[in-house]
């Protein structure tokens, strides 16, 4: 039987993360390939407990149907604290232009294709930070949507280029942002650029989609305002989840968007799952108004911060000065980038048979076909000697291939 | 702000059902509106025992990211049942002509419309039983594909007719089937029709997507094999969900289809929520290979039938003959029809005002504009007591109306 898939599919191939997630079966390799959240992040004796008084009061409501918009308790708790923390949530009621509605979705993943879907017809272009998120890039092009790029910078892309790319790009229809400790750069970008990147956005009413899922993991440096935060119009989407802070595999993430946005999501989300796993967004709901979230944020950030600071002393110690990488100020990334006229796949394969894996930087381009010379690690997922021992081969493979 | 949505989701509603479902706040009204599993499938004691297992033994798998096309114990120990209980499941090992994979999915929501994504194109058309479930027909349009009736008759769509539909609908890239107690009918598709349309669907190479939710559910009558089962092309993609005989609410699907469909529907799948919910999955996993899930479906099994019957005979006491309806042999529903030339719309409306709610039946037409002479009753939700004062005000509401 010969098929034939839709174009949008056709093309598009599974992220090679998880496909290197997937053949990591080599125990002996130790990977900075994942970007998985360390297991010391969840909170399991308080889930536990939690989760056995849903099964002897709530059974019933937690496994039968629920509303597509989600849990009502917890969209409220999100609210409440994206509000206090954030200082995200316009209301019409408290004297602002407009309102915005907080949705819960399967996974920031869920949020990211669900705005793509709701405001891109196949053939249009969603502009991107070049490099960005594997995942949004592959949501964006199954929505049949082309992936445009505006070079990062150290201090995030500039305002500037944005505004050629968007006169460029006439079928652009969202712009997609990851302003703090960005996947895979780890950068932030700056108040001031986001700032003007709003403006600019605005100039040409072009939606913004900020993914923020790493943005209560700041340990160094100042908190910058969101983008959503300086949001006037109804311009801005934002989407953040549970899985960096509570638990991944549960699928709990959420969306706050201006209500006639936050409307059609909902209605394209019913069309998918119906809603999210009902039993975990109780579960986060009790979590959020009964336990201590922002001292286990605060557990999360201290464990981030000791492990980015050996990864990156490791870094220091081991790799040639010609290699240069970012320094986060949170998340869960850094971004090495080899000199000039490097073959950063050569090296990302001969760091693979020094049994240590990294994520080639092609992965994150918009355009496919474009070369990089970056590669990125993540300091989560591994242990301490593991970080250790790994970066001694990362620079044993960089000594032997760059010389 | 002024926002331009898709084209796909500019003209999409919320389906009528859940709208419905939302608005059922009025505690005096009795609701057949409903598509809800009974509250006594959900096997609450084991489930709960299984959970404090996993959060005490396996709470960091359970926690953290898994794979896309699921969990693979529950993978193996659904393609398993597949085979035994429905024959379901080629491989070339065992000498047939190609290979089936079994993914998991959120829901058999998330199934449906992962075909489509996979499948078809913006414009292109799939070819529906009319009427059909809402929640399928919403997840075509969604991906910007229309929905092509053919005629539901006693025993399933015409062969003939579904031929003479597909020559007319060049651009149909899939047929999507519910054989086995439709919804809304309640139709079972006959073991001649069923081979008959295979027939048609091969003579075409034109897809199959044979949706089961509630194939483990007969009441009554013979096993019919399922389309799936007669497949020896490759042609078929098969959805089923476990929410109709474990939990709803925890959004458990699966797909079995031809490794090459499936491959491309896990990377559409990735795009969207990465995977499902994991502690739910090896929820299930343990169910299936621990507890006795064959006596816990023969307990749904015996409720429905009971609950069924009730409702049959109550709708025999209290409905003027002239209004006719289908006899499942199983699943959630009964369709009824009322005489030419009376106002359905009407009708429902007056229903409510005797506070009973069903769902009008243009909410499952494939051309949403075409009228409908039908509503759809559903008899798992409600309790006995509410079957028989619903029915018995649905009665009085039709001797006012038809008189």
């Amino acid at each position: 039987m010969q098929y034939t898939f839709s174009d949008k599919l056709a093309a598009l191939k599974p992220s090679a993360i998880r496909e290197i997630f997937k053949s990591l079966t080599d125990p002996t390799i130790i990977s900075f390939a994942a970007g998985n959240p360390a297991a010391e992040s969840f909170p399991v004796e308080e889930l536990s407990r939690l989760s056995a008084d849903i099964f002897a009061n709530s059974a019933i409501t937690a496994l039968q149907y629920g509303m597509t918009d989600g849990y009502t308790p917890l969209r409220e708790a999100i609210a409440k604290r994206q509000y206090d923390v954030f200082g995200i949530g316009k209301s019409r009621e408290r004297g602002d232009a407009y309102t915005d509605n907080t949705i819960v979705v399967s996974g920031g993943q869920q949020g990211i294709e669900l705005a793509c879907k709701a405001l891109c017809n196949e053939g249009d272009a969603v502009i991107c930070e070049n490099p960005s998120f594997i995942g949004a890039l592959n949501a964006f092009r199954s929505c049949g949507a082309t992936t445009v790029g505006v070079e990062m910078e150290e201090d995030g892309i500039d305002p500037d280029d944005l505004e050629r790319v968007i006169k460029a790009t006439p079928n652009a229809k969202m712009i997609y942002l990851i302003p703090t400790f960005q996947n895979p750069t780890g950068i932030t970008t700056s108040a001031e650029k986001r700032r003007r990147i709003y403006e600019v956005a605005k100039k040409y009413s072009l939606p913004i989609l900020e993914d923020n899922p790493y943005g209560e993991l700041r340990f160094a440096g100042e908190e910058i305002p969101t983008i959503k935060q300086m949001d006037t119009e109804g311009l801005v989407i934002y989407c953040s989840s549970f899985s960096k802070i509570l638990s991944a595999g549960m699928r709990v993430g959420f969306v706050v968007a201006p209500e006639e946005i936050a409307t059609k999501m909902v209605v394209a989300k019913q069309s998918e799952d119906v809603h999210t796993n009902l039993f975990f967004q109780m579960l986060c709901h009790r979590f959020m108004t009964e336990c201590d979230l922002d001292g286990h944020i605060a557990s999360i950030r201290a464990l981030y911060r000791r492990k980015c600071d050996l990864m990156l002393g490791e870094l220091e110690k081991n790799l040639p000065s010609t290699i240069t990488f970012t320094r986060p100020e949170g998340g869960l990334f850094i971004w090495c980038t080899l000199p000039e006229g490097v073959d950063m796949n050569a090296f990302v394969k001969s760091a693979i048979q020094k049994k240590v894996a990294v994520v080639p930087g092609t992965t994150f381009n918009c355009d496919t076909e474009a070369p990089s010379r970056s590669f990125r690690l993540n300091y989560s997922t591994p242990s301490d000697e593991q970080i250790v021992e790994g970066v001694k081969r990362l620079g044993e493979a960089a000594r032997e291939f760059l010389k």
